[in-house]
């Protein structure tokens, strides 16, 4: 029997469930809604039929070890999902006591980001590094921290929050009720804001005039920056120099040898790279200058949160 | 025999070695000037010169097992002093090998504030914490950073650098070559040069008109705090308003149990406590709130960077 690892991803719409090999290979992955269930216990129940009912064609083949997840909010000292913003049930979800009595399995959680940082650990870029942060850039901006080889979950398991780092505190008002905050600007949406700042600002003829704000992707900015549209270069610079500036002062607290950048955001390769690495090297005290890599994450076009769930699994489980 | 462990600070001035036992207690302490010596090598013979002379009394008592360094720019990997501002030789200097070779006695460095956090892991207010903030103010802003139970050196082994987190990139002159760093606010120094700001901007009388720059100290400026002088008050709320911020920030990269301020600005009790931590608090994400102390060091009247070198040696080469 071959060894087979579970990861979740669980996320305000859908929640997704891969089937991982010890190698970081998806055998497969499937989705249920996170959405409209009668309770959270009736939602894990629906995770565990998912599971036995796609299983089943591997049940000759392998064994399943061990089970990790990442939610928005996700403790890994706990196993509890705590005050998630996106997701229907409030309070404290106590996810990997319930579930691990369900499945008869080690279950282990964090939240999407750290686990994408495990993942990356194991299966990325940062292979053998022992100290790296991983960026996740999707409609916030995630993070995890790695130093001396381990991942900083710190005293109460929410370490590693850097998208909620202050960049101006009379800036942009955050979702999580404080204004400024890193995210707002370094995102999807925050590129989306910057892009329309600028718009606003400036006069400039533009292709990115001609689209709302709810219709507005990252895709969108970078193809009409391909296209020498000015507009979009300037919020790739306005962007790449905050996240330089940034990462600049995360270097002074654990001084990586790596940063990954994955996500959307970090798809429009030189134009948010090069404004960044920039602003980045401008802004390092010089002891950290020219030795710390910022490069794209090895993982880009996998499915980061669920191998990076199972990536934790495997960490913790594998035998 | 019992067991002896030297701690050596290495400081612009003056270099002082304590002889400290496995509990953290100072048999004695002695000091030599670190400036005037013909070479680096002369000076570490000096040194070697100094403890076997006052090492005699203990001989037949003591046999030391290690010793620890704590300089600016300390590189605890390598061994080495790079580039420090403060001294007469620059370059690299091998401070470990030679002075290892020296005594035929392991050896081991790092900056000042690397080792205080040790020292206050071992003997002082973090026993038992595996996550905590150690913050020195002195003429600078030195930091060790506590996560997972082991120190943060990072890649190049120069972690924990928050005095260079940026608080205004267009603000005060740092003699990092940069701007705006948050020691030229908070240290000693920092709040001095915000008096000054203070007496520029305002009308109100007091005590501080009356001493020059080079005259005043963070405990004058505490007397007159005590004694309600206005500008003194201003600018305690204000190094504590950019300190809380910053800390907050802090947080969301590594989410301590505790933050311990060391120096004499920290000696001014409540003066800076208070708006520091009112600060923090309303600077800090949510999920951070009314969770994370931040406490005076417990090793406020020692010479917390002699004694948290040897505590370096003491965890590293205990026996």
């Amino acid at each position: 029997m071959k060894n087979l690892y579970i990861g979740i991803d669980i996320g305000g719409t859908n929640t997704i469930v891969g089937f991982i090999t010890s190698n970081g290979n998806f055998l497969s992955e499937h989705r249920i809604s996170t959405k409209g269930h009668k309770s959270f216990d009736d939602f894990l129940l629906q995770i565990k039929t998912l599971i036995t009912e796609k299983f089943e064609p591997y049940l000759d083949e392998y064994q399943i070890i061990a089970i990790g997840a990442g939610a928005p909010n996700g403790n890994y000292y706990k196993g509890t999902i705590e005050d998630a913003p996106n997701l229907e049930w409030k309070g404290k979800l106590e996810f990997s006591r319930k579930f691990s009595d369900l499945m008869q399995l080690p279950v282990v959680l964090t939240n999407d980001a750290n686990a994408a940082a495990i993942g990356e650990m194991l299966f990325g870029n940062a292979k053998g590094m022992k100290n790296f942060i991983m960026i996740t850039l999707g409609t916030g901006l995630g993070s995890g921290l790695v130093a001396n080889g381990e991942l900083i979950y710190g005293h109460d398991g929410f370490a590693g929050e850097l998208g909620h780092t202050i960049v101006n505190s009379q800036g942009r008002y955050c979702g999580c009720g404080r204004r400024g905050c890193l995210e707002t600007y370094v995102s999807a949406t925050g590129i989306k804001r910057t892009v329309y700042k600028i718009l606003a600002d400036r006069l400039e003829e533009s292709v990115l005039r001609a689209i709302p704000f709810d219709g507005l992707t990252a895709k969108n900015i970078t193809e009409a920056a391909q296209a020498g549209d000015k507009v979009a270069i300037l919020s790739f610079e306005y962007t790449g120099q905050i996240l330089g500036e940034k990462l600049a002062d995360a270097v002074a607290h654990t001084s990586p040898e790596a940063i990954f950048l994955f996500g959307g955001l970090a798809k429009a390769g030189k134009y948010i790279f090069e404004p960044t690495i920039r602003h980045f090297e401008q802004s390092l005290l010089p002891i950290y200058r020219n030795k710390i890599k910022i490069l794209p994450s090895g993982l880009m076009d996998q499915n980061v949160a669920v191998l990076g769930a199972a990536s934790l699994a495997i960490k913790e489980f594998s035998i």
